[in-house]
């Protein structure tokens, strides 16, 4: 496999971005490194629609992707990674540093797409964005200053997974379940849990008034741990119909 | 010798900047990762202004030198390296890759200072001010598309200088769940797939005739495949017992 197709099945996905600078800024250090597909989630349009007239901005922008949630825009991505300033370890995903980071992500590249996402340059990824990522990834920057620019740290991630394909690793065999699957497979999970009665609330926006997580997150990322291959999650579909056709009948 | 003595002696020189929020962007990227003495040669008076009373300005502009000519900026570095966008070997320096840059570098700032030089964003560094530099650094970006921006270019170099600082990652936090855990996983598992009708044989000794694997057994690895943590388990072993309960109910 040449490091061109490996390049190719990456999507670097902007969240929420605000300003025009900033898209500019990723799509150029996307250009330098060589990953050419960018997509943008819900940007202020006119952010967008700026930095796409700047001069100078990439074709790749011309090109990009514009998707109104983060659902769709890593639906056919089989591994989805959030990029965090925490210093933390956030308790509810596993934090890799960026260096061990690079070295997974590449190695997925090898038979599948793979989605990294940035969040707003205020916020970062809400707990809903979060909620889709398999893990997280941060960068090791200094803990009385965390925060990077937006268009730094998409530099920074690129260059790391561009740095050493060289000593690239075999590709994986293992075919990996894709977004879209898993989201299948949480819903009917999150079906299956309120027919048992193990959930009370319905799928209701009544359900957002609760001060936890709410159960579709915390669903979502406990199937995204779970690190299935595409023949599991359909086994699980399967196994989750036949619960919920039992439970409803 | 501590990595803060280190990182206390390099130099970042901006040379000839023209935009200041390329200076405050440089800034930022330095303040992430913990190289605090920035110098500037010649700004555009203006630019270098903005920089310094832009909102969330790092101390670090506050401090920042200012000089009039390169020689000035450099004097009291051991090593001068400047940085570069050419593919072509340049005929008048030696040019190394960023990461053997690297290397050379963090072992000179064990004992001595280093001025790691910027040139202006159109142009780069002229002739003569890498006539001052022993030899110079290239981030292999694309031939294509070399050009970084310069906001994203030192972030690139500072985080590769401070990269492998500390070279051992962080060992895992995540408690795996034990065999007994996923044994009582697989086995409430079976149960709710016999009790929805999704397995059909009853957990007897007739099932061992099959010539397939025994559904016990898939049921296992798939169980061992899901790479649970202790937690993940208990969490499933309750949503189980939930559905076990309605199927049967």
């Amino acid at each position: 496999m040449s490091k061109q197709n490996e390049f190719e099945r990456l999507r670097v996905v902007l969240v929420n971005t605000r300003n025009p600078l900033n898209i500019g800024a990723a799509a150029r250090a996307m250009s330098n490194f060589g990953f050419l597909h960018l997509r943008v989630v819900n940007p202020f349009e006119l952010a967008f629609r700026e930095a796409r007239s700047a001069v100078g901005a990439a074709p790749l922008l011309a090109r990009a992707g514009e998707f109104k949630s983060v659902a769709e825009a890593v639906a056919d991505c089989s591994l989805v990674v959030g990029t965090t300033a925490l210093s933390r370890r956030n308790p509810r995903h596993h934090v890799r540093r960026i260096e061990e980071a690079a070295r997974v992500i590449r190695k997925r590249l090898a038979s599948g797409r793979v989605a990294l996402l940035f969040g707003s340059e205020k916020r970062g990824l809400s707990n809903e964005d979060l909620s889709h990522c398999h893990w997280l990834l941060r960068i090791p920057t200094r803990e009385v200053h965390r925060s990077m620019n937006l268009g730094q740290a998409v530099a920074v991630c690129l260059y790391e997974l561009a740095r050493d394909w060289k000593s690239a690793p075999q590709p994986e065999k293992y075919l990996h379940a894709s977004a879209a699957d898993l989201e299948r497979l949480t819903s009917l999970m999150l079906d299956a849990l309120r027919a048992s009665g193990y959930l009370k609330t319905p799928p209701s926006a009544g359900a957002k008034v609760q001060s936890a997580a709410p159960p579709d997150e915390k669903i979502r990322r406990l199937v995204r741990r779970l690190n299935l291959s595409a023949k599991d999650a359909e086994l699980f579909l399967g196994i989750l119909r036949q619960i919920l056709w039992k439970l409803r009948s």
